[in-house]
């Protein structure tokens, strides 16, 4: 926080139209000492000025306050007893949006064309695997049975500077298979690394591959996440969504999800990570181009196309220097 | 939050200039479903608006939100594998000031004179016992033998409006011993009881007793609350004080603490329980009133005396609705 900014805070008032000690959060922020490095200050004094700001706007209530406090630590229990493999933790900050949030905050670019941006990014969630087998363009990622719609889904990958495609980019995606689970969660009925796979873009900056229209699924509905979502009258689901992490040296990564277009909880998700232009259409497909053999493996023969271009954007000025979360 | 305040609702600008989504985060609070009720949206809302102001206004970083994720669920697994019985969550609140603003929140009373106000109240903390023991006007609370200053404490409760004094008031206090611990905390050295006592006040609204001139202590120096404290440079340790509950029907009750005006951290204590009107005086003794005999158990006669009047508001308008946590 600049030192314009610290002068300029001034507490929030309550709703209730009484005045509380305005000296108060500024003498919280005044015991930092002068060991603490610039940036923990400005996120202490800015997470303490907001919690302030917020208790005394709601009036917030001593058994309001201790309700939040055992919410907390009945998230963490959870955290602790499944030995760090359920983060509820993480999951209440997706329902609230924060790290749809933060994925927008470590993802800002600049643009000086306002119809020509970076394809925007959405969260990466917890099912990304470092592991994914590369496959050769015109490959399927479906290795096992299904009830899904197979589709084929090409496009090509630009800069955003030049609009020039870009080759040799490594183009990398995972979905859920259609029982909405995806491979690790569903070992009794997908193969490793099912609906998985690399792929590089050719000369011409082109991907083509074989997978599924996706399908939306739930978030858990039991534990404090479930119980929030209940007590704010929300549902849980997520909309159908396939994931995509696009890199290429001297660009930012891409990692991001689409969505079909007539999927009906688009304006709802609830981690709140669809944006506009990541809304696509799944079309019937006409004709396959002649460099693209026919699918063969389970499902049979394509019945939708799926035509995606993305725009990444170069590293350097006017981009935030955030790194992605891996 | 009020019609009006959704309106009013302008998020938060980022300090480095950008401009992120304007319309994100009234996306996320109108997700809200119709049956949610009108607290819970209020809070919700008003959490979720400064959540991401925060996130904003500092460009919070992936890496920085999840290393929130991570402190917070290592904050949970303090309580959930202690049994609840060590709540890191709770302090953590405490030393963000949370706790006493709350405090502050529930017991607001609009006075109509400025100079002649209720006694201020403070954070109850932990140690509180409901089994403390009726004890006689002019006994001590000092049971166990100590290194501490026996103190003749006295003073006279008061109605704000007719200033009149308030015969039969309890009054419950509560110390810990010369060593910074509380009998619960120190069976070794202290029995059930140790320096605690309730007191009714006699018919002209005067309290009497024996007790020590308080002792200053720490925190617990592990945990979250410790590695937060470091890390924004601060000392763990609270002034001295003597915790007081004055109840009566008709009246907020009156939960505080009082602290010697010597103590050398009553300007940063560090969960923030200090106010002005808290800060008192342990005199030299100079003559004990008729009324009261020599101080005979653990520590001799007294050689200090705390004069402490109190002023309770009585129930009603202009004050706050919240009832005080027990």
């Amino acid at each position: 926080m600049s030192t314009q900014q610290q002068e300029q805070y001034k507490p929030a008032q309550s709703a209730s139209g009484r005045q509380y000690d305005p000296k108060f959060t500024q003498h919280v922020v005044d015991t930092c000492g002068p060991k603490t490095s610039p940036r923990m200050l400005q996120i202490f004094s800015g997470l303490v000025r907001h919690i302030h700001d917020f208790a005394r706007e709601v009036d917030l209530t001593p058994e309001e306050w201790l309700a939040g406090v055992k919410f907390l630590n009945e998230t963490g229990k959870i955290w602790a007893e499944s030995d760090g493999k359920r983060n509820e933790m993480h999951r209440l900050s997706d329902i609230i949006g924060l790290e749809s949030l933060v994925t927008e905050i470590a993802n800002y670019v600049q643009v000086d064309e306002p119809n020509y941006v970076p394809t925007s990014a959405a969260i990466l969630g917890p099912f990304w695997s470092p592991n994914a087998p590369w496959r050769n363009l015109g490959d399927s990622i479906i290795q096992d049975p299904h009830a899904g719609t197979v589709t084929y889904m090409h496009g090509i990958v630009r800069d955003l500077q030049t609009k020039n495609p870009i080759p040799n980019v490594t183009f990398d995606m995972w979905q859920a298979s259609s029982n909405g689970k995806y491979d690790f969660q569903d070992p009794a009925n997908q193969s490793d690394n099912n609906l998985r796979g690399k792929f590089k873009t050719d000369k011409n900056g082109e991907y083509r591959l074989y997978c599924l229209r996706p399908t939306a699924y739930s978030l858990p509905q039991d534990g404090p996440s479930w119980q929030l979502l209940q007590s704010i009258d929300r549902h849980p689901m997520r909309p159908a969504h396939i994931h995509l992490m696009v890199t290429h040296e001297g660009y930012k990564p891409c990692i991001t999800q689409i969505y079909p277009k007539d999927d009906p909880w688009l304006a709802t998700d609830t981690v709140f990570a669809v944006k506009d232009d990541l809304v696509v259409d799944f079309k019937p497909l006409e004709k396959l181009p002649s460099n693209v053999p026919e699918h063969k493996g389970p499902g049979g023969p394509a019945s939708r196309e799926l035509e995606l271009d993305i725009v990444l954007a170069p590293l350097g000025a006017n981009a935030s220097n955030a790194k992605p979360v891996l």
